[in-house]
This record gives structure tokens, C-alpha cells and sequence, in this order.
């Protein structure tokens, strides 16, 4: 399955004046465990960008269920949710380690460009990598 | 009409690599966008918490249609979308200071807690200022 | 007097759990202040990257002295502490607006470099800006 | 010795559009590394706060010799500098996993205070603990 879980830790700034995690920061580990899911397919979103492919967002969805606090331990679950020619979207379900409780769920899109900001075809060998179940 | 306008300029650090704004920077302006539309009504978010009223967000989504870049002015307009018994709604429409192009659109949905994260009822003077045409 | 004053307002993810802003983003406003401080001076720091030239940080000081907190509006003052060569360097002072008292004060060093991030001269023109009196 | 190595992998938004790291995301790092090193010597940080010492940064320093880049993997080794009665130091050194070039060194100052932000003497309990050879 496209499918990856990473870890993560609470960060010290990242918690807010309320005492959790602030909402800005689900979206930067949605991106860590995109990344890592990308590398355990093979590539990494480092060497895409070498070759030319970028993979900006388009658009972002999140909903926070039940706040993360300073110090947790959090595990992204990332999924592939479509590939097509110049699309990517992804899935992320977030929970503490050792616990089946939904903190958040989220999705990006993701159009793939070149350097120059403009929409290109995911060379067929990523969309390959990328979808094959 | 419940809609302010308020200016940001991009800052260094929020730009990435690709030299463009992270995705995850518009939530911070939307959240400016917000405080200051709280602030022209009359009451300021800082209030409300002291007062032992928090909002967070429990749902937002953001469609990013056009990159912005470093050191560029930008305008977020925000207005208030639903105000309901414990639950807020903010649109955002993110433009250039002099365009009229939208460069991303987004929404947040906030619950009113209190300090211990219970939902209550956003009290009835609030409502008003937040709901009056 | 190579100097200028620039305006920010305490924003909501700056603030930690303790209540008060994080230490890391009193440079995120020293660079605002460096930035609106050139622009006082004539030029941009965005026009000095397009003609090539770029000054990343290599040396900060700060010292803490008093907290900072949410949606509080802020002055840094910045100095033009040092040009020469290859090597600029900015001192700050923030404060809260119409207080005289230090919050904190701090100093960063940069270079001046290429693209590829060797160490240039700074053109003659932009050291005249910088250092006239 | 009181020392720990902690591993952090460098994350996309950490990058500016020079792309390399932006300065202000190395003291997150030594703040991991702190946090990480107190772990490692048998307390946590979120523990010494819940008994209501807190421990704010009350100057920093960094100088930065070589730069990090997007997806690399990095080694914070932080080493207690000075403890006394309310003040900690802690030093900082950043490597590439598997290299020994120092790519930053820093130091940051805390003092001990409680929830109100008074001085406060570091129980010797803790005092013991950071110092002890």
C-alpha cells in the first residue's frame, strides 16, 4: 500500500499561549510524513526538485479533532490518495504513538510544475512509483 | 458588513526554496486577518481570552490559486462567514495591494472553549457584535 | 543617522506556552528592521539579491530582558553598526511603542556573497548608501 | 559527561529562497538539543515546568560557518556549560550526520524562574542532576 507512518516529536515553539499545538504546525508534519513517504517509495522530494519536478500545494483541508501538546510523541499516518498527470493528493491521519485516536485529519493537493512555476506531466516513471498497489 | 481588509508584507523567512511563500505562512495572515476584523468591531481576541473565552480552530481548507513572494504587499479580506451558538466561521481572500487577482481563498472554523477546551456558549454580547448586519 | 524604527505587532503563533514570545522570532523582527532599514536608505534588500548580491547571516547576539507578549505593538530600532568590504553588521533595540525600556537588544553580522555563495565585495555604490553619514 | 547528540533531519519550510536554512531555525534545533540532553540526564523540561520552574533564554549566540541544506541530516551536540544558582548555559555544535566540519556554534543563557517570571533559585535536586560529573 502507498502508505507511511513517521514520527514525530512536539517542538517547544510550536505550542501556542493556549498550550497546544498551534494549527499552522499539522501542515508542516503532514508535509514530513509526504516526504517520507516518498522516500520509502524510493525517490525523495529532494532529488524530484533536483530533476526539475516541483510539487507545490494547491490545496490543504484539515480537521483537528483533540489538541497535541508539548513533548508528545505523534505519528503521521501519510496515504496516497490520487496520482494522475499533474496531480498529487495526499491523506494524513494524526495520533499519539500507541494510540488509535484521531488527533487530526488532513489532505493536500499538489499540482507537479517545473522550476518555472508551470504545469508539467509527472514523468510516467514517478507516476509509476507512486501508484503501483 | 463584517469584512475588514488588513495589509501584510511577505517576510524572508516565509519564503521557500522555490521562491515562493510556504503554504503553511497564509494560515498565520488569515489569523491576522481575523484579529483585526475582531479589533474593527470593537473587541479584541486578547480580550476574549482574558476574559476566559478561547476560539480554536477546529477546521480550515485553503485553495492556493497564485504564489506571492518576498517583500510583495499583500491584502487579506476576511469576513465573517457563520456566527452560531459555539462556533465561528471566517472567509479569507488573499490578493496584492492594488489587484485584484486572488491569490488563495481560504476558511477557518473555530469552536468557542473555555480555558479547560469545554465548549460553551459564546456569550450573547459577543454574538451580537460578531452577528449585527 | 544610518538608523530606523520599524513597527510590528505581536502575532499569535509567536507566543509560547509560557505566554510569552518565543526567543527565536526576536530575529525574524531584527530582519524586518534591517529590511525596512535599507529601504529607508534607498534600496531593497530584494533589488540587492536580483543584481546578485546577498548577505546571510553569520554572527547573532541577543540579549532577553524583558518578555514580549501577545498582540502588543513593538518598535525595533535598528543601526547600521559596521560596513565594510565584505561584511555588514545591524544592532537592535526593541521596545514596546511609547516605552523607552529595552525588551531586548541584539546584533547580526553578514556577509556579503554570490549566488553561490562566495565572498564578494560589496559594490561601491550600495557601501556609500550604507555607510554615509 | 553532561553531554547529548541529538539527530534532526532538516525540514522543507526551514529553507529560504537562498536555499539554505534561514538562521532563526538553529536555535530550534538547540532547543531540541537542550531538550533531548535533560532527557538523556534522567528529568524533562516539560516535567520541570509542570513543578513550575521554567527556564527562558535570556541570551543567545550563534555563529554560522557553513550552510544546511533542504532534507540533510544533521547532529546537534549540546553540552552543559555553566549551572548555578538560577542561571543554566548550554553550548552548541551542529554537524552533518558522519562529518566533523562544525556547520554552527552556539550558546544560549536561561534563567530559572517560576510561572510569574520571577528569579528563582534551580531546586538542588536539579542542580545535582545538570552538574554532577
Amino acid at each position: 500500500m502507498r502508505r507511511a507512518v513517521t514520527a514525530v516529536r512536539v517542538r517547544y515553539p510550536e505550542v501556542d499561549r493556549m498550550g497546544v499545538v498551534h494549527h499552522t504546525h499539522f501542515f508542516v508534519w503532514f508535509e514530513i510524513g509526504r516526504t517520507e513517504l516518498l522516500r520509502h517509495l524510493g525517490c525523495t522530494y529532494a532529488e524530484l526538485e533536483e530533476q526539475g519536478i516541483f510539487m507545490p500545494v494547491v490545496e490543504v483541508f484539515c480537521r483537528y479533532r483533540s489538541p497535541a501538546r508539548y513533548d508528545e510523541l505523534l505519528e503521521v499516518e501519510t496515504a496516497l490518495q490520487e496520482v494522475s498527470i499533474s496531480r498529487v493528493a495526499f491523506s494524513y491521519h494524526l495520533r499519539r504513538t500507541g494510540s488509535d485516536r484521531v488527533l487530526a485529519e488532513g489532505r493536500t493537493v499538489h499540482a507537479t510544475v517545473n522550476r518555472g512555476g508551470e504545469v508539467i506531466r509527472l514523468p510516467v516513471t514517478y507516476r509509476d512509483l507512486l501508484s503501483r498497489p
